[in-house]
């Protein structure tokens, strides 16, 4: 929930493209630009995609408003269903300019290619007038820029990779044009280990304490963020709230500069010289999966076993045929013996195991879908924690290996002898 | 601009949530949303993405037509900024009545999970009058349908599996209230290990050959899908075109009746009664990770190792030191190695293994970024075939774990001592 900035209108984006509206490719172009702004206090009130026809480009332009700084992203090519240059033209009522420095560098281009000027040249060529180009470091179309009707516009084509090249040209262009507002200030808190509304639960107090900073909850493939922001004025609040906050959430908060939680746990592990391995059973491998996502993984990760048959546990892992015959794979004496089995074998410092019922089947009374052990062993001793996940098999996998690698954070944290699970207010059940 | 279909207007799509406009989270539903109405010759004219407030929602409801198919995802929760039944229910001028329906399972729902019935109930069983709803088979938060204002509703959750979850649901109940034009005939094929700017060409003859056919590539987890449709009156091309298809793409087809690759190879394994196992250094658990995300995977996956550090290659895998020191951990030798070792201590008939270098650091001359050799064993011998992926981290990563699975899908369809990689147009570069 962001809150309008005196003096300036919203940030708006219009996406021009067929391809968005067929469920080909989905409209990536509009997250690269509000996080290219995101540092600004500049309200995102309205994406809208529409297709390659002058008319519906039209339609889009007038949901726009003066004071409005106003993103187009694709339609800037030069086959003839590109038409965003012609649309916003005729919308604005300018006419379109051959500009001479485009041409040059497309020729340019084209020459050091080897390969003639080719139809279409004059297309790409023509400004509005009022707009101004910016060279594309990276493809053909050049991006433009300028005011129109009480509005800044910045058109930018629709690749990616070209759209990403141009981006930073267009931050200094729209500072140089006093077009972007000073930013507002922002905490943010990322947590993992409870539930949305638990967690804004747990806020409730500190923001009726503080009812005029803006509070967002933001899910994440690892938890829930909490982000408070200030108006230009309140800033001094914010220390405030963050020391509550701190208090409040404690172990809950796995970082708040921003990083993601493997990033954490690399982070912490490299900075204590510690190894670690996973033992997986119903996540099929997707901790360690996780863990190596992060460049540079390998300084730590040392790998694991994937004990999906049971027979695979007792073997590789060394887990008693009598835990298995007796409490069973999902058991605390299980991922017990798994995790204390995986650190020896693997020869890491530490070791997560995870062993549950991920669904949609082998669901009991005493061990419902979602039910999921996991352990750590440490050089101290070795800890189990209890889950019930609520929901169907991908969503309870993918918190499974959100509270395993959590349980690894804490461990980093809190030393080899502390159980990461023994504290109030997780989704664990002991 | 409404190219109306036999008495339909357009979908509309309205995507709510601050998150989405944030450049947190990039709206996927819309695409989700999409795919699913494939089938049908029904155009999407706009996506809108708008904040959590009733105001834009407003808005965003005043730029749908009568006639419009009009999806509404987000803003279901039981949080104080799930606004989307409120805003409805408001502009189209009718009360919200609690549903017991909705009250009942939602109860259910938590006392199956042994807690008490939480804050935040309340919202969630508030339904526009005129909606009715659909049972979420994922999570708490059902899907709301139903005609207002001459429109046809539907509102889903904004989470992607609970959306997922309740499309087929959707479909159904738009079936059943005449809400579809009538299904364009379609033929879909699912290929994997291949690019989709070649999969297009290779379909250039029979697109040539059939132009009164529509062809669209849909980018998949696993490759690329075409999807062939036929207006009313040519559904006979489609046969024609089926057999030139399916002769042209041949092996590279891992499917033409929908199921996902995993899936697929599932299916092949316990039809064949062969077990499989996993060997993985770059991909560090997403190849188990992806096979073990369908349902009933412990019929045929036994396990697998994780050896990210080469010493784990040797100690769990029997690697040669020989081979890490001479070939290196990227090399076909090592992943040979890998797979015959895994398939061994593991105790499995197929085993799979994926040594590689995702980047972005750890390319040289010899072997650049998105170098991977994927190594398979069977019990007449083991096969090998190296790729070099285009992209970065995340992305090499994935198109590996694709290329995994599907290696195996090639050894359970052509039997153990053919190499999956003996044949022409695939990614492997031998």
């Amino acid at each position: 929930m962001s809150d309008d900035v005196a003096g300036f209108g919203e940030l708006k984006i219009i996406a021009v493209g067929d391809e968005l509206l067929e469920g080909r490719t989905a409209d990536t172009n509009s997250g690269r630009i509000q996080r290219a702004l995101g540092g600004h206090a500049l309200r995102c009130g309205l994406i809208q995609v529409v297709p390659d026809t002058l008319d519906a480009i039209r339609q889009a332009l007038d949901r726009t408003a003066p004071g409005d700084l106003v993103f187009m992203t694709g339609g800037l090519g030069s086959t003839p269903d590109d038409l965003t240059r012609d649309a916003l033209a005729a919308w604005a009522g300018v006419p379109l300019d051959e500009d001479a420095a485009v041409r040059a560098q497309l020729e340019e281009r084209w020459r050091r290619r080897g390969i003639s000027v080719r139809a279409g040249v004059e297309s790409q060529c023509q400004v509005p007038r009022g707009l101004s180009p910016l060279t594309n470091p990276v493809g053909s179309a050049p991006g433009l820029a300028g005011r129109l009707c009480g509005r800044m516009f910045v058109l930018l084509p629709g690749v990616p990779p070209e759209l990403e090249g141009l981006l930073p040209l267009v931050l200094d262009r729209l500072h140089r044009e006093g077009a972007l507002p000073t930013g507002r200030a922002t905490l943010t808190w990322r947590t993992a280990q409870i539930a949305e509304l638990q967690l804004v639960r747990r806020c409730d107090e500190a923001r009726a304490a503080y009812p005029s900073l803006g509070w967002s909850w933001w899910l994440s493939d690892w938890g829930v963020d909490v982000r408070v922001s200030a108006a230009p004025g309140d800033e001094h609040q914010l220390a405030d709230v963050g020391a509550r906050l701190d208090a409040e959430l404690a172990h809950l908060v796995y970082t708040r500069d921003g990083r993601d939680l493997p990033t954490v746990v690399k982070d912490l592990a490299v900075a204590r010289g510690r190894t670690i391995a996973v033992a997986e059973s119903c996540t099929g491998g997707l901790v360690g999966g996780a863990l190596t996502g992060v460049a540079g993984s390998s300084a730590y990760f040392r790998g694991g076993i994937l004990s999906y048959a049971n027979d695979v546990k007792v073997a590789q892992l060394g887990v008693p045929v009598s835990v298995l015959d007796g409490d069973g794979a999902v058991s605390e004496a299980c991922v017990r013996a798994m995790a204390a089995g995986c650190r020896e074998r693997l020869g890491a410092d530490l070791a997560v195991a995870v062993s549950g019922i991920s669904g949609p089947d082998g669901g009991t009374d005493d061990k419902p879908v979602g039910t999921t052990w996991i352990g750590v062993a440490t050089p101290a001793g070795v800890f189990a924690g209890c889950y019930r996940f609520p929901a169907d098999r991908t969503r309870n996998r993918l918190l499974a290996v959100a509270a395993a690698v959590d349980a690894l954070r804490r461990v980093l944290e809190d030393g080899d002898d502390v159980s990461p699970w023994a504290r109030r207010d997780t989704w664990c059940t002991r």
